[in-house]
């Protein structure tokens, strides 16, 4: 494939693990990225190796159409459930839109060539060149999630961006729980204190049914409180991600007196989570990558 | 209020009316508006006086510094739970980056003058160019949300793009509900046929739980489901949002045998509803705006 300015060409990780140490050995590049540096040319070429090994991947070399070594490596992960997009550039690349060229003609090959309904970029929420380049090529913001990489020490936010082949798929926009409670004003003050909860409606004095929000925005996880007279409630279970906030969220639903049944352990399905009772038996479950 | 190019004055609807009907009463600029083109200069006074008499309402008028009609409005809108930007420029304005350099001076007041903690703007999904105008001014996506304007035949989907001030609030970024059920597998088949849910993760063989997300990306609304063998299982109802393709979610529903207990009907709430009900009880609700 060819682009303006750039040659991207099939990447072997024998022939081409020399030229792009010079990016997976540079901890600057490397800050993002989901291993740490490799420490010399065998330990990049068993990482290119690994991941032009998986299943689906697609990778290519950017070269300058002039020639010279590789700028980098663009293409699509293997052995991920949605097509995702991935790109590098050595730091002496950088600043030239060489980034946006590539990933724009990997985004064309897999939607125009390969035929895929979609493909998918996951980008730290603070990676601001990462998440400039994924918008200039037109892949959207779908939603956050967090995630821990095994070489850090604490987990990070990642923006889910996207973007559709032919015209967007069938969506549902979001997804909200109802709560049976028998005090939805006491619901929305514990949900409030606890967990930062805000109140996004009301109907009824006292109220009958009340929307809750967590997060500033208009749009985002919600849940709804409904009060109920039964006298046998229907006990519901609700996972919260709590991403990078696990442990100020636990401080603050202790500060607030919630009933913390079960504190913060790790799972052995690589979560760590902790459980807030709420006074008609619900469970909230916070949750974080271990 | 003054840019490099504009200077920004306090919107003043009797003064300001005629000046700004070119804007309100062109079909073109009103394309996106959540009202209909205004047919003479009283109706935009009206809708002027409507706009700058909310609480909380902070609106300008945008003019070339040269000076000159105006150019179009930015500002702050009243009246609503989160500060939302809004903005119009008339046609003959387009095309220079105005929009883009009103719209930034507003969002630096409310940000840093006004001292609110974020601001939002909210941008039909087709609307590429606002898009692009939110994303330059640093506002990025947080969800999605269907409405309908009262002018309008059918619902539209809404970007709800955000940027705070100093730092990112407390956030938690997904909520999950586990539905208790006798088969998950079976109920994963019917998610998938009756909604088009999709399998993200599924752990035992028979599986003991699963997750299952709707749409094609790797975050968004999800839910999980979770064997039970108690004899009492209790019952959840979940709303989901299924804006513009509540007909279609509905079509399919029925197409794929789900037993739909209550189909599609407009509340008096403002929504239409059905609802589907799982064989454990559970009850499903798809809702969009009516």
């Amino acid at each position: 494939m060819t682009t303006s300015r750039l040659r991207l060409a099939p990447l072997d990780p024998d022939r081409d693990a020399p030229g792009l140490h010079a990016a997976f050995g540079d901890p600057e590049v490397m800050r993002w990225w989901n291993h740490p540096v490799c420490a010399d040319v065998a330990a990049t070429r068993e990482r290119l190796r690994e991941g032009t090994g998986r299943p689906g991947a697609h990778l290519w070399t950017i070269s300058l159409a002039e020639g010279g070594e590789p700028a980098g490596m663009v293409g699509l992960l293997g052995g991920v459930a949605v097509p995702g997009l991935t790109w590098l550039l050595r730091r002496d690349a950088w600043g030239r839109g060489l980034a946006t060229e590539a990933a724009d003609a990997a985004v064309g090959h897999a939607l125009h060539r390969l035929g895929l309904a979609h493909v998918e970029a996951w980008v730290e929420a603070a990676n601001d060149r990462s998440l400039a380049v994924a918008r200039r090529i037109g892949l959207a913001e779908r939603g956050r999630l967090a995630q821990r990489y095994p070489h850090r020490e604490r987990p990070h936010e990642m923006v889910v961006l996207g973007r559709a082949g032919a015209g967007e798929p069938t969506a549902v926009l979001n997804a909200e729980v109802a709560l049976p409670v028998r005090d939805v004003a006491a619901g929305l003050t514990l949900l409030e204190a606890a967990l930062g909860g805000r109140t996004l409606f009301t109907a009824g004095d006292p109220p009958y049914v009340a929307g809750v929000g967590f997060g500033p925005w208009s749009a985002g996880p919600r849940l709804r409180l409904v009060a109920t007279r039964r006298w046998r409630i229907a006990r519901v279970t609700l996972y919260l991600d709590a991403g990078t906030e696990f442990e100020a969220l636990h401080r603050r639903a202790v500060a607030a007196g919630a009933r913390v049944v079960h504190p913060p352990a790790e799972k052995p399905w690589g979560t760590r989570e902790f459980t807030l009772r709420l006074p008609e038996g619900h469970h909230i479950v916070l949750t974080a990558p271990a």
